[in-house]
């Protein structure tokens, strides 16, 4: 998506061992725009009028499902990385490693919010190891709903989330998918 | 808010130690249109033209961050609560205490999204002891900003944070004030 990969050019740095900033519009400063204006890229690439749920997990994701689930109209479910004591028994969970806070962390999301009626698109800021999208399809299997898809904004091509999400059969969309990022700048794969 | 009062009349469960579970649409699963609605009100309660930020913290807030951002037009910048190695250094911080996690976090944001020329609107879906709200106007504080006020979901009014606020004169404005909850039922403060 032309867009982001501006912005990202525009915007984006990169830091040593292949991290790459984008938290001045996609991940601690949120242009609203921007947000939905991806939504409204992945609304049209995920058709389905039969969606009934947005997944994502907190917290970076959440301003982007918020945005997906305004463009879908149906609600948004983030799951929660830790138990607190605001939720009770009955939860789905997945453990999933944190490549950011280099720790397990457990996904959990209260059966309350996620039947084997629902139809899911999982939407997240940032694929690159792909544990928390893992996390998240697995959280979708264990409900018995549906997965239609997952909408990513920027995805590292060059690590292997992506590849092994796509080689599972799932639907990915990822609006803009990074070859290479280094000192001499960022590449793009094309779409 | 009416719309807001009702919402919690018909979904919302008192649970022991007076906690107010609204997890079905604001901060589990979450309610686009209700969000959009929330936002437009706070929108009005705040109609000065020269806010430049969204502050909220992560991660229940986001999503009204989100639809305040887009309300305001203007972008919403989520504090994180802990270091991770995306974010280097230059950072406004200041410590909580979590009443969810009974630990203490820092809050942070960094330099770059927050400085003495914004105007800041902070916003949350919830206030209770008022911690992170206080962790926020400091940091809000420390940039020299200036804090046009605070929005807020749902008010505990039965719990000192909101006290506390509207004691140091900030401009604060809950969309829901809950004076008592019970097995008897949530009563409101009248507006």
């Amino acid at each position: 998506m032309k867009l982001l990969e501006d912005r990202i050019r525009a915007e984006g740095r990169v830091l040593p061992g292949g991290i790459i900033k984008v938290d001045g519009f996609l991940n601690h400063r949120v242009d609203p725009k921007l947000m939905q204006a991806l939504a409204a890229e992945l609304r049209r690439r995920f058709p389905d009028p039969g969606v009934t749920v947005i997944l994502t997990c907190e917290a970076s994701g959440i301003a982007l499902g918020e945005a997906c689930a305004e463009a879908f109209g149906v609600p948004m479910v983030f799951a929660k990385k830790a138990k607190s004591d605001n939720i009770e028994g009955g939860l789905y969970k997945s453990e999933i490693f944190s490549y950011t806070y280099k720790k397990t962390v457990t996904l959990i999301v209260a059966k309350d919010w996620l039947s084997a009626a629902d139809r899911v698109v999982i939407v997240d800021d940032f694929l690159a190891n792909g544990e928390a999208l893992r996390g998240l399809v697995e959280i979708v299997r264990q409900s018995g709903a549906e997965l239609v898809g997952i909408g990513v904004a920027v995805e590292k091509g060059f690590q292997p989330g992506g590849q092994k999400l796509r080689e599972q059969g799932v639907k990915l969309e990822s609006l803009a998918i990074i070859e290479s990022a280094d000192e001499n700048g960022i590449t793009f794969r094309a779409e």
